[in-house]
């Protein structure tokens, strides 16, 4: 068998002498490398095969790391790690312990930034430029963000400041036409404008040169004006960069690797704010993944155990949506650029004029629900746990403090396994119950996740159902809660010894501790449900029964719901001792998650182990003998 | 006297039936009245003197509340205030129980959606677009926004959503030059060149219509091409939103009360999106307001007391980053649009190539300041804790996430006073306690606050010092906290019968609340300072010694620092009791400071009664007799 190009390849300065050749030889071996690997641990395949060339050129053009590259969203770094030492780990891509799926300083000192979430990357370059000129060094920065990125509204605050400050700092704009489901916006239409103007461009640059050369003269003639005024928009690809104060190259074939060194090496040379337009086709290369670009955005491995019979609570969701709409003419469904990802793509096909994707913009989201449940709608906003914290001041401002009946769904709620720490959801249930008038809920399962919706569109005032990331075995349909009283929580097991308080889909987890504890301790568990108002009355009347409460929730403890039971116990002065599970004060990293709720003491066996140590060591009798 | 024409405007349907020259007289009666009341109760004088005439414009072409007007921002709501029914409240404005100094829903049907943020009105106004056309309804919707609230990343997230909509929208872009300090951006001098282009606007008009008519031959000259392509640029004001898919109508002067009418009505009979560009003069008709629009944004009451010779912490904050920065040449400072509230304004005349206002933009400020950190600067970025919701998940993700040292001075924390529910800074404590590798400080006093910065500066991750509104008694220079080790708690008095914990400007009514419990009861003060990490060894002693912790936060309750002793107390498995004091589980409303403090129980008084009857009912030997 031949050696591999790509087995040469150790560092990017390894890429830097190879020919036109080699480098597109290399580009396929990279394609196939990541094809393999995404077949067996999972990632994300479309964007990343849309930037090989692109990577490619910049390496080559580029000193890395001297120069700074910062991949905005990181889900199309795989190529950048292929080349930068990372090849012989690549196959631990994702996986506990093995390389991240995105650009992580502390792996390599070719990833400039940490990056997770869309739209940054043209800030910290900023920031990195900055830093460069202050410092009298002269290393070029270089942003690649996508067109579905652009539309985050932290990109355009970066833009703007950029445009105005001078420096040089080159954005590439990787335009494939879609971010994660297709792209959505006037931002989206206008790179179509350009796109579609291509071949017109030069015959129309010909006419402008020619249209300076007549004298001024005569009357207005405003229809004709009009015309033109709108003529104009096509002649110009990239106006409006330039308008902001960046010089535009381009549009360029992005799987051109001789262009793209071209245009690259002249946005460096040129200084100032340079905005280089590239086309990619996401999937590059794979068939499937260039027909169906959704599909693969993000894929599980290819060597999956034969499905059981599971829904997601993403699934489960979008059904029961799509159930109240028809009933409820007034409801409507939003997402920030995760159709799919959130379950409403059935919604947006039964009820298209009714679903927005309103493109990754998180805090456009959430206030467009609060103007539109304002004028009698009834939105409901689906978005990962992640990503709402993009949207933090929108739900306090516009839509708690407003008292304004929207429902959001924290999907993705808890760790989300091969992600790692920039997706993990595990802050949510701390920032949102310091907000006042938003109640909280966690559904145990798929039932109740549907009973709770169909509670929450009968509120007059903000619901956020939290609920994790992935399946559900779907238990019978439960009946409804009353919508004219708070959620309560669930007794499911009484117990003597002790109670476990479980949140959401740690509910199962709490219930099978209880019944390895058996015949040892009489163990209770309860099912919290409504995380914010508690069930004040059942939930102390439990805990004062056996003055031992284990609190077991997927999210930090800093502020999270063993917290809030703490706050709720101390102002009933009863002294009942508490002990909390959950995330402690670091971030959590990659790894499935099962295998992250082993390492942080959450699974059945494991928190029956700590319920049995608390009792043999008489946790709760120690208040009692330290009194006096 | 004669009587006002004001007086008889009781609904905007009573400005309907009058002529130019009324709307005129009203307009200066506005004025009158703005004045002579901001003079009284303080208030945003300049804003809302901008925007009379094109209040008035406003409702007397559409028809309040049918029709929607969202003001963005909120702070230019007086005027429209004064002929909604509100005129004879008006001196009660931000006072505790009176008019709101922003819009507020519960306070009128004519105030559509409730603001006190920036840039979120495009958004509003979306959704209830949408509401409009799906329900069959027909009303106006105008949103109406400042050029500096145009930075705001949500604002484009909006424009870009919306100009692909095309629904009936009515934007009108209030361009005065400036938000509250100057405006910064490349939007900013976009908005410029059109202003200086206006006379030349009509001119061009003719030149491009008259180029039209050329006929398309010869060969291109790409020297003149480029001419023309940069000449364009000014041809067109407006391409911008253009390219954005609105159309454009404008420039006007906005203190032209016939052509506002003409061009508002003109936006909403055109339909589809529309942007209006107007020009106005903050401070228009108030001599100094006119000419110092920075000083007169946000004034205070005129009457006030002579001043005590008290220096504001945010003077304290930015006078101590000058001093950093005069040692260290890598300390930058980064604003959004708050130069002089956050007391940067000596630091960007000492310092200006190593100050950076970057506009109402907290996403991009605080990811910018990470890359900076990242490439060796020592950003300090300065920002309301209100404003900070808006950058949530950039310090998770682009400043913790990734252990740089940004030092973020967390401004205006605990409640503001008079600006009301959408400017207090009570949410900070919960929502950054649940990120892993954030220190978070809050400092007693000036003296504090100036080491706790120089502790920082010398630390290799991230820092959040939060520091409330208002003035502190400068004592006597402290020495500096010890690097290299965490900040510790200070015990400021022993105490045998309980001890208070308190944070910030609170330990001195912690300290007043334990002098007026002498010689009754013995109780102990500490100043905790570092609230992440918590000094943790110390705060269990001192809780250990008395077994009663009372805690004491200018914050709410929920996840709040109280929130945190609890888990520290619960972890350590001894039984203290904790009382927790703070706000409770609503929106604090608008008042004084000291009203509000005294509403919630927050007064040495009140503090000390609580902890007198918490003496009296025996609570701390409470658990010990439930105990058997």
């Amino acid at each position: 068998m031949e050696r591999l190009l790509l087995e040469e390849i150790n560092s990017p300065e390894d890429i830097k002498g190879l020919d036109i050749h080699s480098l597109e030889v290399l580009a396929q071996e990279i394609r196939d490398k990541i094809i393999e690997t995404v077949e067996q641990t999972g990632g994300h395949l479309g964007a990343n095969l849309g930037v090989v060339e692109l990577t490619l050129a910049l390496h080559s053009v580029l000193s890395s790391p001297r120069d700074r590259i910062i991949w905005d969203v990181g889900h199309q770094c795989y190529a950048h790690k292929l080349i930068t030492g990372r090849r012989d780990e690549f196959q631990t891509l994702r996986q506990m312990g093995g390389i991240s799926g995105f650009p992580l300083p502390k792996e390599s000192i070719h990833d400039h930034f940490g990056v997770g979430h869309s739209s940054t990357s043209i800030s910290a370059a900023a920031g990195m430029a900055i830093a460069r000129d202050l410092q009298g060094e002269d290393y070029k920065v270089v942003a690649v963000i996508g067109d579905g990125a652009l539309t985050g509204g932290m990109a355009f605050e970066a833009l703007n400041h950029i445009g105005s400050l001078g420096r040089d700092i080159v954005v590439i704009l990787n335009d494939n036409e879609m971010s994660i489901t297709n792209n959505v916006g006037a931002l989206s239409d206008y790179l179509g404008r350009i796109r579609s103007d291509t071949k017109l461009y030069k015959a129309r640059e010909d006419l402008a040169a020619l249209l300076l050369k007549v004298p001024v003269v005569g009357k207005p003639m405003s229809k004709i004006a009009r015309h033109f005024k709108n003529t104009l928009k096509s002649i110009l690809p990239g106006q409006l960069f330039e308008e902001l104060g960046f010089a535009y190259l381009g549009p360029f074939d992005g799987h051109n690797i001789p262009q793209l060194k071209k245009a690259i090496r002249a946005g460096v040379d040129r200084g100032g704010p340079v905005l280089i337009h590239v086309y990619t086709q996401k999937g590059r290369g794979h068939a499937l993944a260039e027909e169906s670009p959704h599909r693969y955005h993000g894929v599980g491995p290819l060597q999956v155990v034969p499905k059981k019979e599971v829904t997601s609570y993403s699934e489960v969701f979008g059904q029961s949506v799509v159930e109240l709409a028809r009933i409820n003419p007034n409801v409507v469904a939003i997402t920030a650029a995760m159709r799919d990802g959130t379950g409403l793509g059935g919604f947006a096909k039964e009820f298209p004029h009714r679903f927005f994707d309103v493109g990754i913009a998180e805090q456009h989201a959430l206030t467009l629900a609060a103007g539109m449940a304002k004028d009698g709608l009834r939105p409901v906003v689906a978005m990962y746990s992640t990503f709402l914290q993009r949207g933090y001041d929108q739900v306090i401002h516009d839509v708690a403090l407003q008292g304004l009946p929207v429902i959001i769904g924290v999907d993705r709620a808890g760790v989300v396994g091969d992600d790692g720490p920039t997706h993990q959801g595990v802050f949510d249930i701390s920032f949102l119950r310091a907000v006042p008038g938003l109640t909280i809920l966690a559904p145990r399962n798929g039932s109740e996740l549907t009973a709770m919706l169909n509670w929450a569109i009968e509120q007059d005032g903000p619901v956020a159902i939290r609920y994790p990331r992935g399946g559900t075995t779907q238990i019978a349909s439960m009946g409804n809660f009353d919508p004219n009283q708070g959620i309560p929580a669930q007794e499911l097991r009484s117990g003597r010894d002790g109670v476990i308080f479980a949140v959401g889909h740690m509910v199962e987890v709490a219930m099978e501790a209880a019944r390895l504890l058996e015949p040892e301790y009489s163990c209770g568990v309860v099912n919290i449900r409504s995380l914010k108002p508690l069930d004040e009355s059942l939930l102390l009347k439990l805990a004062r029964g056996t003055r031992y409460v284990l609190t077991l929730e997927d999210h930090v403890l800093a502020g999270g719901m063993g917290s809030s039971i703490l706050e709720l116990l101390s102002d009933d002065e009863q002294g009942i001792k508490v002990q909390r599970l959950g995330y402690p004060d670091e971030f959590v990293p990659q790894g499935s998650i099962s295998q992250l709720h082993e390492a942080y003491g959450l699974t059945a066996q494991q928190v029956a182990n700590t319920f049995r140590k608390a009792m043999s060591r008489g946790v709760y009798q120690l208040v009692a003998s330290q009194e006096h």
